[in-house]
């Protein structure tokens, strides 16, 4: 097989970032409904948005540059997050919903069937949304080798040179070379081989050989190239091509859309094309990767002590060694631990030996099989005018804390099952209630009678806060009917 | 030395419960505001009101029959705790107040100052306010043969007779035996011999030997005994009994109270005079006393699972071995952990080491230097009328959960730094604002302006809970000038 690259052939270039998952491996921080890639712990902003900004450089400007794969269940929750962020391009992404949640070969088949549908040469880059990567220079130049060996028909991943002995990592063994892929000429490439989670002498004799690759669940490949090798593949892989056809094909069939979808295998990228096709070819680069995948990345938020334990948050440490404290809220003391991790939220704390972070999984399991909604819901949620925080949830009421943004307001809105009485603390609101508009000040209030149209906006300068004490016989989130929204949220 | 003991002489017999301990080794349970006394987590009442019921039956009726000793920052909250307990007679304690905290020698002195005024013959039970004991038959017997003895001159101390080895506990080592002290006839005795705290070896030893005994801290005596052998102890011992005795006749000079009982050496009463006099006897009974002297007293609040690990409140242990696990309101997980106790609280968690019980001391102390009020002021307060519990502090306002037992009422008031918002969340609201009342139900609400005389009742038969919105330039506990209470308590 023989390889052309040339450096701009004009293919529309897209990025299709994966935010599915439910990272519950970082439980209490990370909920069902509040996931892994939505945290910001890791740098100055979460996860996901780390994800858009890493790729908006190099995709197609405007609506479509970049797509986000998600379930149902997400989708609200992650628009509301990106349209909180100050870099309004985060808004103008779009979505694209999973009917069911069934690995990444069917997201990412979906994904490219329906990007074949608008241009039939388009090339993607995948990736996930709850990884840590260096974007400077080597990243640049790993995403324009891979794109140019992508245009010439390649399934390209990019990996990560390790710099360190890592068991839990998945592994690429890079072919032969390809040279000078990059200028124009190219050579031809067998499949490179993965190997997934190798022991640890394994591990340390690639980095030895210095010829294999941390697997960082990036690819950049022609949509169409991965629909043709993934029939190629296998029966399921065939089945997986054609289902994620179909349901692009028809979508006003929601429910045989998830059944068909539900039905596919649950299986990896990787282990449904990339480790099967002849067509694979891994561009490394030195690109500082952390698939962050367990709550000992907390380690890294703060530089240790002199025992040796890493804190965030309120509190104090004596004599703990080895261990590593993460509060979102709370005071945490520790006295005389070794080796363990404590993550403590508003409702939640999580306290396990260091040597468990695997296995947090089996306590949200316990969890969710004994009904705790902490397991579900988180007690702040980010919205696009600010956040609100749960304080106080009882039978029949719920108070919470709503932070609103200078200039900033909800959507006009009404609720069939409560009412709510707002007490302004800090700042200044308009409050419209029915037909009549009045400014709101602190030590002032404004009650909402069930089902009355109401909106509240942030008309000062500072942040506006308000106790809202919600009564009624359902006060869940998904009361609500909206009439007006600044980011056209709908009835959610 | 003869002893003539008698079986009634009639001398007027009261008991004095210290109660000025901070206890803060149950940190976070205990604040310095809510100390170990106040505790209802061992058995189904606190253990000041279990002290005070234990010896309610043998003291003289009415107002002066218990009398609590504590410091001035305590006493309110005290009478607080005691006045919400549904048995009225604990509100019939009295108060003394400790110029300045300088330890069991001079708290003791000052109550026996206080005694031999009113009743030169009076005799006193001194116990410790946050102790565990089975007030049983033998208990009976205890305080009867004690109470005769006292009354014949002696300093009697009630010992426990060991159940296992306890180096962490004082032991004395009975003198000869009196005989049938408790039938008029005794014998003279030597002073017994104080052991605080042997090493492991030696306290197997006294076990074995069986003339040993756990110092439980209670003493019975004549009050002018007491002052009379304190004064014959030591230099020490004399400066306690004279500065005791003038600052009981001197409660007009606070000032100049505090400056000498404040200059007094920091004494327990067995260094002073228990390991010193030559008149003092010991009786000895299986009494089950514990001193509940550290968070390991958590472990016996409820069985341990197969792992060995105990728990108290909502959440999972997944192959933890060996903990405790307390928690009052929040969700707690624990995984793989081993011999870890785990404290949580509304507002601040502790995790330790199950070998450091004994050091958390210094957590308190760490916390306190860096200006933790956590350390300070419970989150959850008890009150007469029902409870508080905080849920939000910020700059300028307060959110509380007020709840309110039927038929009762806080007291009339007014505020000079706040406002206040109220919303029924739950029950019914009788509120009286300046001269206007009104009822108040779910779902409505009151606003009432800094300055404002106001109160509020539960007019219904369910729980009343109030959502109290504060807002001023302070929100402190003390901004409160009581105008009418129902428990007399002034402004506080």
């Amino acid at each position: 097989m023989s390889v052309n690259v040339s450096e701009d052939t004009g293919s529309t270039f897209v990025a299709v970032i994966l935010a599915g998952g439910s990272g519950m491996r970082f439980w209490p921080l990370s909920r069902e409904i509040s996931p892994k890639q939505l945290l910001s712990i890791f740098g100055t902003e979460s996860l996901v948005a780390q994800a858009i900004h890493r790729v908006l450089p190099y995709v197609e400007p405007g609506s479509g540059g970049v797509r986000i794969v998600t379930g149902e269940r997400l989708v609200d929750e992650l628009r509301d997050h990106l349209a909180a962020h100050e870099d309004s391009r985060l808004q103008n992404v779009t979505y694209l919903v999973e009917p069911m949640s069934r690995n990444t070969a069917p997201a990412i088949a979906l994904a490219a069937a329906a990007l074949v549908i608008e241009d039939p040469d388009a090339v993607m880059i995948v990736l996930p949304s709850d990884h840590l990567l260096d974007d400077g220079p080597e990243w640049a130049d790993a995403i324009a080798s891979a794109r140019s060996l992508a245009e010439a028909g390649m399934l390209v991943t990019i990996g990560t040179r390790p710099n360190r002995v890592e068991p839990g990592y998945g592994h690429i063994r890079g072919g032969q070379p390809l040279g000078e892929f990059d200028r124009g000429s190219a050579h031809p490439v067998r499949a490179v081989e993965f190997i997934e989670k190798p022991d640890a002498l394994r591990a340390a004799a690639f980095v030895a050989d210095g010829g294999y690759f941390w697997n960082a669940g990036i690819f950049v490949m022609r949509a169409s190239v991965l629909l043709e090798e993934l029939r190629a593949a296998s029966l399921d892989g065939r089945q997986i091509a054609e289902t994620a056809e179909w349901v692009v094909a028809h979508p006003d069939e929601p429910s045989e859309c998830r059944r068909r979808f539900g039905g596919l295998p649950s299986l990896s990228i990787d282990y449904a094309v990339m480790e099967r096709s002849e067509r694979v070819a891994v561009i490394p680069g030195d690109l500082h990767w952390s698939d962050v995948g367990s709550l000992l990345a907390l380690g890294d938020v703060a530089d240790a002590d002199s025992n040796g334990t890493v804190r965030s948050g309120r509190g104090i440490d004596i004599e703990t060694q080895d261990s590593i404290v993460y509060s979102t809220d709370r005071l945490v003391a520790t006295l005389g631990l070794k080796d363990t991790i404590i993550v403590d939220t508003r409702d939640a704390t999580l306290v396990l030996a260091k040597d468990r972070a695997q296995d947090v999984r089996k306590v949200v399991d316990a969890l969710r099989a004994a009904g705790a909604e902490e397991v579900i819901l988180p007690k702040v949620s980010l919205r696009p005018w600010g956040s609100w925080t749960s304080l106080l949830v009882g039978p029949g009421y719920q108070i919470k804390l709503l932070e609103i943004k200078p200039g900033c307001k909800p959507s006009l809105q009404r609720h069939h099952h409560r009412s709510e009485h707002w007490i302004v603390v800090a700042g200044a609101a308009l409050v419209t209630l029915e037909r009549e508009t009045s400014e709101v000040h602190v030590n002032e209030g404004a009650y909402i009678p069930m089902g009355a149209v109401h909106r509240i906006a942030n008309c000062g300068k500072v942040p506006l806060k308000v106790i809202e004490v919600q009564l009624g016989e359902y006060v869940g989130e998904d009361d609500i009917e909206r009439l007006e929204d600044d980011w056209n949220r709908g009835d959610r």
